[in-house]
């Protein structure tokens, strides 16, 4: 079944059963719901510049109170983590889970200033927010709040008890996030599932529902002189003199070469290896019935621009390979003269960036030991490694609560979602459904846009097609709030 | 014998038999002598940013016309070769190659304006020009002019024709000494060999003579998704992308690696390694007394900042590597992410640049050819390669009229030069000792300079112990002349 056929099978947008009075609520408040949103795109959340964080985190805070919620700023050796509460004195308990920093912009090359939040529209979409932060994740949160707005307005109250965990430290590789959950545990662990508020419709409207994530560690290897018997101590040598004393981009070369089969996902750490998980029964049933709804081979040739891919995948393998694989990349390799034209020099050290994606059962912290140990056994105790960032994997099983209740919420609204086993760049989910939490977790919601990270990040707002509007995700939140209170 | 036992016990600065009268107008003329140094050094001539390079060459012309010489700038599609000729209607003819062109300066590092080539003392050596070009080569080209200037004034004309070929770009690696070189071949070959002026004494005031000099091939190598079948074809990649699509980082490593055994000299290209000449009996000669004049193990260790050698090398068999060695470097390497912390991404194509040290008789036209050979022969047809620059090595015979009557100059003068069978740093000698010239060359004169290419690069103008002052310097040159006429 393609994408066009089921829109045509699948009347779009159901009415959630019950909930008529707020979304006539929702209707009516779409122009307040859109200023909203503007006005958190505008406050600047920019994490690695520094710029407008704890502002945002306040902002932030205050629209929780305005709710009904309690709310602070839960500090960290960091940017604060905006922890708030919402008590119906309900039964059931729901986690959300989200971001409010956004990635630094050159703001010269947009087409719309990244912090006006414009309203443009996009040929074949509709009208959209084009706007740093539009869909990661300030357009997905601010539809959630707007929907819990207009709840608590007609109803007077939400039908659940709501935590809110919004971190200012995404964009950074969350590292404090650690820190908050250490003390929030007893609490988080309460709660009967996590959402992360996200748009997930693709450009066709079809919804994408991921189980989980990839871990990742990032660190650097770097040779240098004065670590190795024979190479430079303490400066750049001439070129020449390579004869008699040993060059470290040579040997980080080497010491690189060890790690892969020469291409990512075929590592020769075998340590790590051994710690991946055969694919379960489950795990290719999910791959195969994915395979039917999403053709890899059209869509990420094109999304890629690739003529085709490692090893002629396709298919279910192409698939299983993106899904379940390891990968070790080189994101970056630095030394000596990278100017234009000629000078010749031996660099005393030469450095790479590499990220190892972890899938199960791969944890971060065996990471950097295996990789060590490795390159000892192999004579490279000259390499130094660090570390820079690290996240575990995370899953949540197809029958965990939450996410039935989402797949139902998404079936009601004419979807059936394309259901990825683990969406392959990292996030730290892990905090929630690793112990000492444990609790399911999954992202969610309607809505398409796209860029994020990158110029014109837009977030669509009145959809052609499938592609819900803001109204319609803000409708579609309303209806899953009360059917997650249910249970 | 070390070179404090040698000071002891040779007289040093002889006089050169019958040229009382000379060496008495080159004492007389110091003042005149240092001040054409310096205007020299005043006049910049920085062939990389294109800084009064044209214009020294015209300075320089001037200066052969005054001394009687023809002179003319000889055009080339880079900056032009000043091409001089003194007819003395001599039997015999010495050809004079050197560079006016400097290397660029970062002023602000400079302990005295390099351009304004101010005389400051100098601890244990005594006082020294201070400027860019002070020894690389304005000072040696000097030191020879002036001698000549002294000659033609006190005896009327010099004792032999000279052809003088001063070129504006060895340092952006001569590209194009050959359209000249290939222009005045014919005329170039009727000279009896070819003087490079240099100051040929070390910080101890020994005498290092060259019998010439490795060559070198530049070039880069690139790894591009675009040439590679499953690579990212127009634009970097997410990280997490390397499962399904091949890096090209990844791919330039393990191309690099095919190329060595880990280390510069330890080629992996065999079609290069068989070129590689062994040892003659006269080269093992050379260097086994070229160890009993200086120990590597010790000057080296010092002046390169190093532990020990690559393999623990020493003495006659370190001398050995560094001279009879080619040695395959990586100067530089860059792709990705090369900033502070975390960014994930698989960069669309890694590139190296690398150099090649030529030794008798590996070409520097073999070299890219083979590369390529090796390359392809293991499927890296898609590793391109992109030539910079490349330089034959040049030898001239030790028993060469020019070198037997410098050698005896300088023991005239009380020094017996270290004799290196090569230089390991590359030059365009090849161009002269090579078809169609074919004549021998040798580097030579008195004098003591240093950090060529570095700050505060100097030359010795009023020696202390064994270094040459500036006039001892032009007295030797002009005693050289006049050995040379004689044949």
């Amino acid at each position: 079944m393609n994408s066009l056929a089921a829109a045509v099978a699948a009347p779009p947008f159901l009415q959630g059963e019950g909930n008529a009075d707020i979304h006539t609520h929702i209707e009516r408040s779409f122009e307040a719901h859109l200023e909203a949103l503007q006005n958190f795109i505008r406050q600047k959340s920019i994490s690695s510049e520094n710029v407008g964080v704890r502002e945002c985190a306040e902002y932030l805070a205050d629209i929780l109170r305005r709710l009904g919620a309690s709310a602070e700023l839960a500090e960290t050796d960091g940017f604060p983590v905006v922890w708030g509460f919402y008590d119906a004195g309900a039964p059931r308990t729901l986690a959300v889970y989200s971001l409010y920093d956004v990635v630094h912009v050159v703001e010269s090359e947009w087409s719309s200033p990244p912090f006006e939040a414009r309203v443009v529209p996009l040929a074949g979409l509709g009208k959209a927010i084009v706007g740093r932060g539009a869909v990661n994740q300030k357009g997905p949160i601010r539809a959630l709040l707007n929907a819990m707005e207009s709840v608590v307005a007609v109803r007077g109250k939400l039908p659940l008890n709501v935590m809110f965990v919004f971190e200012g430290e995404e964009e950074l590789g969350s590292p404090h996030l650690p820190q908050f959950v250490a003390r929030y545990a007893d609490r988080l662990r309460t709660a009967d599932g996590c959402l992360s508020p996200g748009a997930g419709q693709n450009l066709q409207g079809s919804v994408v529902l991921e189980l989980g994530n990839k871990g990742i560690v990032y660190f650097e290897m770097e040779a240098s002189g004065e670590r190795m018997p024979h190479g430079p101590r303490k400066f750049d040598l001439s070129s020449y003199q390579q004869t008699v004393v040993e060059s470290p981009v040579w040997r980080l070369v080497e010491a690189l070469a060890t790690l892969t089969d020469g291409n990512g996902p075929k590592l020769r750490i075998e340590e790590l290896n051994r710690a991946v998980a055969p694919l379960t029964a489950k795990d290719r049933d999910l791959i195969r019935k994915l395979s039917g709804t999403f053709n890899p081979n059209e869509v990420w040739k094109r999304q890629f621009q690739v003529d085709s891919f490692t090893e002629d995948l396709e298919g279910e393998a192409l698939l299983e390979r993106y899904v379940f694989s390891p990968s070790l990349n080189i994101d970056g390799i630095w030394a000596g003269y990278t100017g234009d034209g000629v000078a010749t020099l031996m660099p005393q050290k030469a450095t790479a960036k590499l990220d190892l994606r972890l899938v199960p059962n791969l944890r971060a912290l065996e990471v950097m030991p295996a990789i060590r140990r490795h390159l000892d056994e192999r004579g490279f105790e000259d390499i130094a490694l660090r570390e820079l960032s690290g996240y575990d994997w995370s899953r949540t099983p197809l029958e965990a609560g939450i996410v039935e209740t989402l797949l139902a919420s998404y079936r009601g609204y004419g979807f059936e979602p394309s259901i990825w086993p683990l969406r392959p760049s990292g996030a730290p989910a892990y905090l929630f459904t690793g112990p000492p939490v444990s609790i399911p977790m999954i992202g969610g919601g309607l809505g398409h846009g796209a860029r994020q990270h990158s110029v014109d990040e837009y977030l669509v707002i009145e959809g052609e097609g499938r592609i819900a509007s803001l109204p319609q995700m803000e409708k579609f939140y309303a209806d899953f709030l009360f059917a997650l209170a249910r249970g």
